[in-house]
């Protein structure tokens, strides 16, 4: 595997956005997450993707802390713009939402929280034990590390 | 079926209220049920619900993003308000709260999130898997688009 | 039973907390608690109290919002506090943690949130399904009106 | 036992970290953990440790409300800083991520909320009933205290 990408909002995050009267204001990160990241990126190209164009700034400020690479990427242009960074096949996909279960038939392995789409769960290659922004990216490194040896 | 009302504190959001020493300051929303609405809103009318006054702006906050019709309308009005949207019995009805298991008996069809009054539960059509802010409209989304063949 | 005295932080709030560098800033409340105090208020006194001296101005704003009185009140004070209310036999009193089990013992009924602390849950008269600031509060004034015919 | 030491992040919070555009903003403290650690302060030596850089300041906040000690302490350095505290074997370390399973091994007793990464849950002495922020600490506190004769 070349390549983890993974959907920011419900992996990285409980998925949940914070509103004031002025919009979107705040999203909620986990810990442990950058710690696995640290693990395996030296093994491992990592790419973020959100397709929340609206919170995209708040996004971009935690992946920055991370020193993690982010792109802006609408659902349906994901497939596509995952097939630029390496062959599809060798690319691992965390996703948790409605339509991600699409996607997770087009990459060489995918992963979903606990607490993902009932039905797109169904369709992940290895399932959390924990939910989006607890743990559930933290698992999936070390699941990673584990099972493709890095 | 030819609307899709949707109570807002609870159902899009899981009903948290952030307050500071000035008041009712956030809302947290959930990401995938945007995209879900988006798959059924040129087949079925949807509008949004809330008897929250000091929250409105919040909401409408989120409403105005989605680009969703929302309207304030407490609790003893609702089904009034609703019968000037179309007949009752057109009226898909989702809502969570200890008031709402009394709509549910005047509308066509009720949807419950998984974690709304666990008495209100008993009352709904459907009752979901996932919780208020976590999905359930999402969830309520895709059911409504398989069962009315949206 | 003449009054109904609720402990704010874990029973209207789920007792989190949200810090900034500058200290304490936020809490959390639930939206179906107002609506269900309303429901009771006209026939049982009502009483919020808090023992969280820092966050008192936050729990007054939403106290204010709901229009209902509350008080600082040390928890080794509690008791005595309550006892000037009326009988304590005539109280009920709804509390979530490590110290409210022992004031549950003095009261004539006792509530605690699905969520409280283990050890307290077992010396309460009545646990609710619901936890605090997830409709606990709503839950135990609706308990309350049947089981006490309000 | 001669010191009681607390991961911050997951521990005394649920480890999730809001952000806004301007970065990490807060952090949620749960109540009942100030209320337990009170009741065991004068036995024991009791620290707070936190591997979290950018979000210090906001720990300090809490800590300082708490009037505890806290010190900035990397995983990797976790072991020796606690060392100068005390030996080792008198030490009760409190952790929940998916580093602090090899810092159990050093210590004389090991505590992890419910919600810890699984893998290290199963190396703790004891697993919390409670999830971090959400009294996992206090229930520490109050087992430390009966199980150590405090």
């Amino acid at each position: 595997m070349k390549a983890f990408v993974i959907d920011v909002d419900g992996c990285l995050t409980d998925g949940q956005m914070w509103y004031s009267v002025e919009g979107k204001m705040f999203k909620a990160f986990g810990a442990d997450d950058h710690d696995a990241l640290n693990l395996i990126r030296s093994k491992i190209q990592i790419c973020l993707m959100t397709a929340d164009h609206l919170g995209y700034r708040i996004s971009v400020a935690r992946a920055n802390d991370m020193g993690i690479h982010i792109v802006f990427t609408p659902m349906n242009e994901r497939v596509d713009c995952m097939s630029k960074i390496c062959c599809l096949e060798d690319i691992i996909y965390m996703g948790d939402g409605i339509l991600d279960g699409d996607i997770f038939e087009k990459v060489g392995y995918s992963i979903c929280p606990a607490d993902g789409f009932y039905l797109t769960k169904q369709k992940a290659s290895y399932v959390c034990q924990h939910s989006g922004g607890h743990r559930a990216v933290a698992e999936a490194c070390l699941h990673i590390k584990e099972k493709f040896e890095l």
